[in-house]
């Protein structure tokens, strides 16, 4: 047996340094590489797949509401985005700008998108004339650049992946109901493949996007008791469509305004799946966006019938729907067990001759480690069953997570010693004041993460300043 | 019936104006818009649907090969693109500079990917060691930036979209099998899905990609007879390897270069497929990669019974994998008819109260117009047979049209009236000097396309200075 060079080293345990245990991952798990472009990863195959897996699911959603995809240009000329003074304040700080091409100095700059409201509002201004162009339900997978000062893998990087929505209606209604149904897709989503329950809300007006009418976001909560935003839905009323001026004729013959929405999600939920789900020998993907689902490992791979038989259950499997992979290499059992399971594949085949002598395999899983031995008759129904099992089983975890770190606090002392002692979300009651918001982010570094669509009257009182309190806040330290 | 705003108009016809003819069906099929971000077009769903076929087909025959799907940062330190001179000569006139993040000069300014063989070099050299981690056979799907003076929808814009693969080998052989390789898959992707016949072959040294070895390329004929290259693989050798340091350590323990490949195709290709296949009502869209296969117009379709039926078969068509479309608008049949012509639409099932009281339907082909009635018990069945026949003959009929515009010329007189007198492809020795080429460029327009595979000796001597000839080479004007 080759001496194998790569071994699967020892990551950062998560209760020492969940940071370097979360860096750790991304690197041994093979997800991305560092470049010498600053600020930007490379994603590599490993990563990749799973983005593709996320982009196959969501977009699939995404076109069962009308969604159509399109493209439109990576940059945006100065004049463009001046246009909307809101944005304009939000994006200017960190935007990157183009200022020649090739040899020549540019008349106008341009700056590469870092999100696209202007370049749609510019389309549709042209595009739109009468109602019956309405709506227009438009999507584009792309990305977009923010010139960030520190970055993370995932959660924070220059340049990121993802797909933002952008629709135009007629009526305010319309484009409200858009805007709440885009959110429960997310959510769909976060839940049911990613395995990630979230807290579903509005932001307030200090969180909500640069320009926006309002926003809603789904919140989840990570193994380290902090939040992560995993995906915004805003509401633009018709405040764009009036500095960019995107008209139709309605059916009374009269110029109205539209009423657009756009919303996002990006490749940051690689990071909350990695920083929900992950332990300490590495990563544990739920399988309905597991790239492989199910890896084969024979012991003993040199004995006879062995590679025959696991062969034979590749296919089995393969021909069920099942993204199996045979690991057939010289390595030893040992390192490809933990190779499997740093690369967080969520079911493991263990097939040794004494297996097949009894017409038997074992399965493994990645989350619980808990092991079953089936039949090689019905495998492949029995490791579809266990997959399903895995995620929700998975998701019913990370359910009990959030619930058991999400506290109440009425008083500002409550408030500030269990945002300072228990990692979580904090609810607590908020009088509506931005003033509020300042204070605790001085005094604890929370934020206030949403105002949560299931409200509960915790008291009367603005848990900071102690004014009649206006909403009840999932507050936390966030990502 | 509503009056109806969007009407059909008039194209400007081929024969008339080949060029605005092109326009006017990108514009009135839908397929792009205009934007205010000069040299670059919006793609709308029409046009993006065509994209994720395109995108889809491919993605399936790369991945069939071993190819993984990776993203590396869209933008390129300076010092990192000037590490390959031929390379910084071929794409420094023409690449966009960023030169400030937010309101910060940056202290060394970044390109936008004109493409991106310096980041996967890169990338490469801090990814590979040994001779275990070879071959890297991967590709990205993105958009790039060429700050071209004029531009034209598809054919050339300023930012297009493209998947450009990067491969990196231990041997100068497999780098050349794997650029062969990559060649023959679009090839079989242009002929078999976009039913566009290619002749395959080398690009002259004239031609060829700034810092490769050698280019080869598919050549397709526009129905103008204009060439259009339709995609490109390079074999870089070691080239970039040593200007990059991308090294590995081999079996013997010495230190080696790898050898690199890369090869892309882009949204050009939708071009292609237009000038190939389109005709005077608009763009005629292959079956394997049209969006929408099928649209079922019913005509009467208040008569009772008629909508119920279109309902029926829209059902029946979509249960057979055939991607079907039912356009119950009010808009008059004629319209419905013109509408689906101009979006290419492969087949229009017609249905009337008579169709519906005999259990039949109509089929009619976009391509030659040909009608077949058909039971519409047997609708799924007949479709799908029509489908593939459409496929078939399109592919044919380009065939013929590239063979009847394919010519000899052995004496220069021959060539240079060949040349202006007839569109297409002009087959002509060739004695390796780029004087000639430039002579031929400086007298006639025409371009050598490529040195093909399948060589013919059509004469001793070149076609231009009559030295000996080396080769022969496809010469055409080139889009």
């Amino acid at each position: 047996m080759a001496k194998d060079k790569k071994l699967v080293e020892q990551i950062t345990s998560m209760e020492d340094d969940f940071a370097q245990w979360y860096t750790d991952v991304c690197i041994k798990a093979d997800l991305i590489g560092y470049t010498s472009v600053k600020g930007c990863m490379a994603i590599k195959p490993a990563g990749y797949a799973i983005w593709e897996n996320i982009q196959h699911n969501l977009d699939e959603r995404f076109k069962a509401t009308g969604v159509k995809n399109v493209y439109m240009p990576m940059l945006i000329p100065e004049n463009l985005l001046n246009k909307e003074a809101e944005l304009v304040n939000g994006f200017a700080p960190e935007v990157a700008w183009v200022t020649h091409g090739g040899a020549e100095k540019l008349q106008e700059r341009l700056c590469i998108r870092p999100t696209s409201e202007t370049l749609f509002c510019d389309f549709y201004a042209k595009d739109i004339q009468s109602y019956k162009d309405l709506p227009k339900v438009y999507n584009q997978w792309c990305s977009v650049l923010r010139w960030e000062k520190t970055t993370r893998p995932f959660l924070r990087s220059r340049e990121f992946l993802w797909q933002e929505g952008h629709t135009a209606h007629a009526t305010a209604e319309e484009a409200e109901e858009r805007t709440v149904q885009m959110l429960n897709v997310y959510a769909d989503f976060l839940e049911n493949d990613l395995a990630i329950p979230v807290v579903k809300g509005q932001k307030t007006e200090k969180e909500k996007f640069a320009g926006a009418k309002h926003t809603y976001t789904v919140e989840a909560l990570m193994h380290d008791g902090k939040a992560l935003q995993s995906g915004t839905s805003h509401n633009f009323d018709d405040i764009f469509a009036q500095a960019y001026d995107v008209q139709y004729t309605d059916k009374d013959n009269t110029l109205k305004h539209v009423h657009q929405t756009s919303w996002g999600m990006t490749t940051r939920v690689i990071g909350a799946m990695i920083m929900v789900h992950g332990d300490n020998s590495g990563l544990v993907l739920p399988p309905h966006i597991a790239p492989t689902q199910v890896m084969i490992i024979p012991i003993r791979q040199d004995a006879e019938g062995v590679l025959d038989k696991a062969v034979e259950i590749k296919e089995k499997l393969a021909t069920a729907g099942i993204r199996v992979d045979l690991d057939d290499t010289d390595k030893r059992p040992g390192w490809k067990f933990s190779e499997q399971e740093m690369r967080g594949i969520p079911v493991r085949v263990e097939l040794g001759p004494k297996d097949v002598e009894n017409g038997s395999a074992v399965l493994v899983r990645r989350d619980t480690r808990e092991k079953l031995v089936v039949s090689i008759d019905e495998i492949a129904e029995k490791t579809a069953e266990l997959l399903e099992t895995i995620q929700k089983e998975m998701l019913d975890r990370a359910k009990a997570h959030l619930e058991s770190h999400t506290y109440d606090a009425v008083t500002y002392d409550e408030f500030k010693e269990t945002v300072n002692t228990k990692p979580g979300f904090v609810r607590a009651m908020w009088c509506g004041d931005k003033a509020c918001e300042e204070q605790i982010k001085a005094d604890t570094t929370a934020t206030s993460r949403c105002m949560p669509f299931q409200q509960i009257r915790l008291s009367d009182k603005c848990v900071c300043c102690g004014k009649p309190a206006k909403a009840m806040v999932y507050w936390g330290k966030a990502y």
